[in-house]
């Protein structure tokens, strides 16, 4: 069953986007107010108002908003793809449902799950998975079922996506690798049918693959960092959603890297998943918009 | 004479704010579209949507802007004052008059003449006043207008103060203290009449007062910063624009700590100037927005 | 059973300090070379080389360290307090053991134990007190003791503290406030003999006292921040170890700070522990010395 | 004729680096002290105690330095090189002499030129050559001397390359790249014979190569920085004395990230020179110690 949080009841959400033109702003404001609804907060931007690209994001209260829902759909988009625009709404208060993918390592995991907890993420997680069985008694202590599934089962890792798919379809929105060490394939990443943010190790485009620290020490950089991004087929290249680092001297061997980037790439992770699960982060092309 | 840059010609920037209530948005919408304006940017916020304050802050290009102001004005008040909203309207254009009082020291006068030079500060700088000759050179080397007013003329401020406002009154949209190291009474800030930025050489609400890195040094903090705000009669409480700091240790002497917030000190003024000069500062009680 | 760590077997860590003068150096310097030591690394700060306060610190390899340690400290007790220098000496393969007293928030306590199990913290944690038994569970699933013990038991605290130094006398090297919310006697920080960390909700010394992210938000700052600070009777007055901030907005809450400040409270809070465990903060008046 | 700063008279700056080894802390302590010198401040660095690479830094007082130079740099090669080490001794009341090579752009230049005219670079500046005339009025204005050397004179850049090996020889102890547009030749770099400070407008290893600026807005990340390196024959890939970053958001423009990032820059650059000047920094294969 799905959780529905009452701080954010009869509250929706709405992102529109696509090419700028006069009277969307206007347009997107009349269709609010006939539809009852008070205006919370409204972020835009607008690449080029002159043949740009246009996005915005209304969170709005509308009364008894479940029961309106169907008729504010149909009028949303009457209003908005005469424009030409792409369109999401979504009623606040239902979290939405964010699967785990992890390995060895409990930095990345273990504070989403606290974070969870505290009330701090407006999400339901129905799953960890990892490949490793290390972390599964902590993941159950938070209430969370873990499902282990081997890297490779079979002759390649085929077998063991197929595992991970079947797991996940139709029960998540989204699905986070929290230093989830094994490369999904661009057939998985297409069948997954959600957004899948991974947490990568450097301050990307710098050190793209494996090894990032040690490769950091190597080049005698002053500052490591980690980054979160929209996981493409595309190894380390999918839309960047936050990004953050941290200083480090001389005196840092590689395993020291490791452990301050470790806090980096937990904060970066964190940041980047409450943005997600709050409808604040618009994918375009290999860009994010955050509002 | 007003200079006009070119790169905003007929974009006009509008500030709206007070009680939050239903339809606001998509009256300030429709105004916009009726009045032949295209959205640019539009930035808002709310503090609470039921009985709270609103605030908006949206550029618009309108061809033939100048023509067009007289009327613009008329139908923003008929359309927002309804709503008991306050209202600003500018044409980006035309840059800020902006003076600059200044006393020996030189790092934040000349980074802002610097900056401006550089094409970075949408301002004209009609005239440094300062209570020492040190910087007259440098900054008259700039083009700009260098005045002359001791810090104390008669028996007390009074006349200095009022030599200062009459070389400013009608000359300027606002004032920056960039360093200058003399108190303003109330009576001064009253009549001066525009808004006067100032900075403060700690990370505010710590070390109020006089010689706040000799106090940093005593205290033994790990952070020193610098804050810039707007001037009130109340010495160091004026609305926040901007703060920031860096990180000092133990071997930073107060001289130490002095030469290196200097550094944090320009930048903050800077960003702090650079957003007031495009509207992106609005006082609301003892606050800001800064959009 | 006191834990042994391989990693640092043989390792001893050597404070000193007083008063500078010529040949210190060379003093610790000869010291250690005649006790076979090589040194694995050397800090070291003077206030002032003529007549300021000398500090150092240098760790250095001792084949079987412990036989020697009983003529080594009288090797160095002979050799720098003719200095007038005091000193401390420790086998760095002896944990320290750190008390944890907390209350109702888990976010710096958890994380301490989080990292601790990682194998960051180079303690042992032979017990956590709260006044509250919120945690206890946690706690335990860590494998630590938990002991509850009311903030009042009779008329006033003095029961409560003596309950507390019952339990930490002789078993404790140092005791870390994880956000523990009642104040401490001067007599129990008197009593209790060994140092005490807090961590303060705010980037002091602004915003001392209760409830500093309400002051915040009421004086509108741009940046939220935290101290860890050794405690003593002077309330948030302490020697300041580490501090650290965050930008927030006009668009946060007094909760958004409470919540983005709980990121920084244990950010700051972990290394100023691990660096207290690893000998790297001298105490000096009401300064630290970091190295 | 070299000026003498007497804040730093009769100060000395001895560095030494090499094969860790036991003894070599007492040997430079014993060498110290049996010169007469006082020791103002030390810094070391070992990668490990036990076959790995040793760096000292040490800064003494010694009465009559001048006088004692002779001497002491006898006694230095007789008591480290037995142990297989280089190094250095240098009179900080002496000041480095600084070239610095320009182009058209002006923030890196007049940053260090502000900074050395303020007192907070301990250099003296004999030149600035550059590429183009832009800033030749803004040079003298400090009373240092301009040099227009074009990029090309003859059939390739040889003939620019040797005249400004020309002005530089004798005359300077180390050349600043301040936003110099040109790639200098391997054989410039070899006969130069000093070291060559580059500012690299991105936070190196991200974005090598020509508009970092353009190609950091393409990728739609979230930080730009920039990394001051000593210029080496491999472009880009020089040890790094310091990098910093800076917050961006979809919302900047590649012009604005260019903006921003020259802030950053020349903050930058100003750190790795200052550290330069005064001895902190220690080249080591493709990296840097920095003290």
């Amino acid at each position: 069953m799905t959780l529905h949080d009452p701080a954010f009841a009869d509250r929706a959400v709405l992102i529109v986007h696509g090419p700028d033109q006069p009277g969307i702003v206007r347009a997107i404001a009349d269709l609010i107010t006939r539809n009852k609804g008070n205006i919370v907060s409204l972020d835009q931007y607008s690449s080029d108002y002159a043949g740009g690209d246009f996005f915005q994001r209304v969170v709005f209260h509308r009364a008894d908003l479940v029961t309106a829902m169907h008729d504010l759909r149909a009028d949303i988009a009457a209003t908005v793809e005469p424009f030409g625009m792409t369109w999401q709404l979504r009623d606040q208060s239902v979290p939405k449902r964010m699967a785990i993918l992890a390995s060895k390592s409990d930095h990345c995991l273990l504070d989403l799950l606290w974070r969870h907890r505290r009330g701090d993420l407006p999400v339901t997680i129905p799953m960890v998975i990892a490949n490793h069985t290390d972390t599964a008694e902590d993941v159950r202590s938070f209430g969370v079922p873990f499902f282990h599934v081997e890297s490779q089962v079979g002759p390649d890792k085929s077998q063991s996506e197929a595992e991970i798919l079947k797991l996940l379809a139709g029960n998540v929105d989204f699905v986070v690798l929290a230093r989830y060490m094994q490369i999904l394939s661009g057939d998985f990443l297409e069948k997954v049918g959600v957004p899948v943010i991974n947490i990568h190790h450097s301050f990307l485009p710098a050190f793209i693959g494996a090894n990032p620290y040690r490769k950091a020490k190597e080049r005698g950089v002053k500052l490591i960092g980690a980054t979160a991004h929209y996981a493409t087929s595309d190894l380390d290249e999918g839309p960047i959603i936050e990004q953050d680092v941290v200083r480090v001297t001389h005196v840092d061997t590689a395993e020291d890297l490791q452990r301050r980037g470790a806090d980096v790439e937990r904060a970066v992770l964190s940041r980047a998943v409450l943005w997600h699960a709050q409808d604040r982060v618009i994918r375009h092309g290999n860009h994010t918009i955050v509002f």
